[in-house]
């Protein structure tokens, strides 16, 4: 039987954690005068009452010990939960409902896909809620990667089990001290980021808002412009930095804060995200560049779209949708890529790009000579060996699933384009897609509301690496 | 080292062969007084000489036993070199090289996407070579597939190297006698489909030339209007059901013609692809009735087009293009699928997509127990041991291939949506793609010249199942 009370119990905490944030937003419009911090209030107070309710009810089974469905069930279950509670402030100006879960849920899975048209008038208290969402999103994304994937085994995460549980390589004795070290990397970058943005122009409160969007690779912003409302080719490069630092992985940034100086440039993932971010940059400024773009000019464009897109932070700064058909071309591809794991950004993940082009290379090599025996080697160790089988099959489904979300969208009526790269952009957790609505210069508010629901639907299956979810619905998970 | 002689030896005799099929249409142009005859004649010739010479060159080699390096080798020069001498007569209508060629490796790999516009007033000799192309084609891709892909172990082909070699189920003795019953099975379907062309209303010119095209699965068709040209329900429906038999696996068609005759209805990939075609003809023809079709009407066209596309055929007959969001979500997805193996049919095929899915369900249930162990089974066997990875390898390749050729096809100047499809139709061997050019409706000749050698090379990749083309990549394979 599966435990649902300690599951209750630790929801409990959450919604009542995400009702204390509310207050934030509730207290930032009470003192701009603006009304809409009766809706927050609200919110807070019915998130409040639900949390501890739920806490109270499953009080007595708060220490029992859970196993590995329990942990997929809360999982899952979070997401989809608290961007219930999420949603509720949104309401209070007049959002639909199914906009409303939307935007909680693009916040909460650190997309940064928005229904919300002119950014620039709606209260602050809003825009504040919008960018704590993909605070904590991108927080709980990353303690989620590094604590639990590991242990369920989930698309060859179990490659990165040993980092954070095995003896010989111990980095922190016990989970919540792993947490808490996560937490403060995490902190650390924002309030560095924050300090910068100001620094280099932006009001404080853009700043906050930005920094948290940047460093959750989530990118909401609160301009219609997104970045490109700030002219300030500091302020983008500052942002190209701190987007990729919200994209490699934090068990190596608490590994360098230990004294291994070196972890971040041994690691096979940093390389590989820095190498191919700065290959397909250069690359695309030299293309811009030779559209007539100024040199630097060229350089800074392309890789803050690059660097916004392979993050998964989804930052618009121009349209590169007019930037001619190899450059959509790219973009188009590079939505499926993401960053690192066990960092905040969402993709395919550039370790299972990796691993899946070793897996080639060897197949090849087998193909060539049957007899051959060749061990696999990844980030400088063997390769375990149910870990093969579990990319590829990552691999297979991610596929499918963008399959399978093209053609529902398109029976919703949106074309084949907007179908196509809503369904990637949603189920990579970057944000825009392509096409005239879905694009870096469109909004998804003028889709109809059932695709919303199922856009939301398709984050939450990406941001949980999809097994998550889907072991669910297999019958022999619900029985004994 | 690779033994060059031999393989030089083969290729002599196929393109000897090829030089003889040039004298049908030459013959048949002659007596049309169309002075497109002599193109034929003088590529006869060329083509005679060069195969004849290098069968010459090659001579004492002809029995020296070869491995399994010089089975890729020759498989892939094989479809590359053909399509250069099938080329030639092409030139002599005035199409520029690019064209010629990949009409050529169109036809040869049983595509059938075309770049000759005005096909109703072209020489009936050209009409001729381009139907005896795929008819040539879909044969050599059936031995390839039956006789070779299994031992090259290619994307877990393996999976049917017991059915032709194993003793005990042993169907035919030697490869001379299989390839024997599987002409004798591909000669049958080809006369009994051109006669009930015939009888239900074609000219025998254009009976013969759509039986190759439909048996072959290829797709050319003798006029602008493909399919459509023939307003006849019956022949739509005689179409369906032989562009199916040359999507089954030739070796099932065997195992039934030796009395085991329940074999088709047996076979998990027929079952398949069977139940999967019907029902989503039936779905797409209630959408058509939904949108005001009358419903017999419906349902031949859905299933025609369905049958069409998942047959990897191509004709088309109307444009589903114009049939509404829906239709042509669901056709992008069906570029993908793909026939079975052992047959004419390209794309993915049916038993990839079974194997996946019961990897994927096993796979959910390992995450949920991971301590249970399940026996994998298909087809009422036991899966090897290698197929699982070889079937998620090909998978994986396949789309990254598409990504690939999408981004070297937008640089050449095509937008997103024209170059994804025709990726993605080119390396399936499908035919038509989506958008104004390469849509049912358009042609592939307004495509720049450089794009027509980029897709020539993906259906040549598609067609040898990716694979046995890029080992010939790796150092490894010529090395000693």
């Amino acid at each position: 039987m599966i435990q649902i009370r300690p599951i209750l119990f630790a929801l409990g905490i959450l919604v009542s954690v995400m009702a204390l944030a509310m207050t934030l937003p509730a207290a930032l419009d009470f003192a701009d005068d603006s009304p809409s911090w009766q809706g927050f209030a609200i919110s807070a107070t019915v998130s409040l009452f639900v949390g501890v309710l739920m806490m109270m009810f499953a009080y007595d089974s708060r220490t029992v010990r859970v196993g590995v469905r329990e942990g997929f069930l809360l999982t899952a279950s979070c997401w989809a939960l608290l961007s219930v509670f999420a949603s509720l402030p949104f309401l209070g100006i007049g959002l639909p409902y199914a906009d409303a879960y939307f935007e909680s849920m693009s916040g909460l899975t650190a997309t940064g896909a928005t229904v919300i048209t002119k950014l620039d008038t709606q209260p602050r208290g809003i825009l504040l809620w919008r960018a704590l969402l993909q605070g904590i999103g991108g927080l709980g994304i990353i303690v989620f990667a590094i604590l639990i994937l590991p242990f369920l085994r989930i698309g060859g995460m179990q490659l990165f089990q040993t980092e954070s549980s095995d003896r010989s390589e111990k980095i922190v004795p016990r989970a919540y001290e792993l947490v808490a070290a996560i937490s403060g990397v995490y902190g650390a970058l924002l309030l560095t980021c924050t300090s910068l943005f100001v620094v280099l122009g932006m009001t404080p409160f853009d700043a906050i808002c930005h920094a948290l969007a940047t460093v959750s690779t989530g990118g909401f912003s609160t301009h219609d412009q997104s970045f490109g409302f700030f002219v300030s080719p500091a302020l983008d490069w500052v942002a190209v930095f701190f987007m990729l630092t919200g994209a490699l992985p934090f068990v190596v940034y608490i590994k360098a804060l230990r004294g291994d100086t070196t972890a971040l440039w041994r690691d096979a993932q940093v390389r590989g995200l820095l190498v191919f971010v700065g290959a397909v940059s250069l690359v695309m400024a030299v293309y811009l560049a030779a559209r007539g773009l100024p040199v630097l000019d060229a350089l800074r464009l392309a890789t803050f779209n690059v660097v916004s897109i392979v993050t998964t932070t989804g930052f618009a700064h121009g349209d590169f949708s007019t930037w001619g058909p190899f450059a959509v071309g790219v973009f188009f591809l590079l939505l499926f890529v993401g960053g690192c794991s066990g960092s905040t950004s969402g993709g395919i993940k550039i370790y299972r790009l990796q691993v899946a082009s070793i897996l080639t290379r060897s197949h090849l090599q087998h193909l060539i000579s049957p007899n051959r025996i060749v061990t696999l080697m990844y980030n400088g160790r063997r390769l375990p060996d149910d870990v093969p089988f579990s990319v590829l099959a990552f691999l297979a489904v991610y596929m499918s699933t963008i399959g399978v979300f093209t053609v529902i969208l398109s029976a919703m009526g949106l074309d084949v384009l907007t179908a196509l790269s809503s369904a990637i952009t949603a189920v990579s957790n970057v944000g825009p897609g392509l096409g005239d609505h879905v694009g870096p210069s469109g909004t998804f508010a003028t889709l109809p509301a059932s695709t919303k629901w199922v856009l939301a639907f398709a984050m939450l299956l990406g941001r949980l690496e999809l097994f998550t979810l889907l072991v669910l619905l297999r019958p022999e998970f619900w029985r004994g």
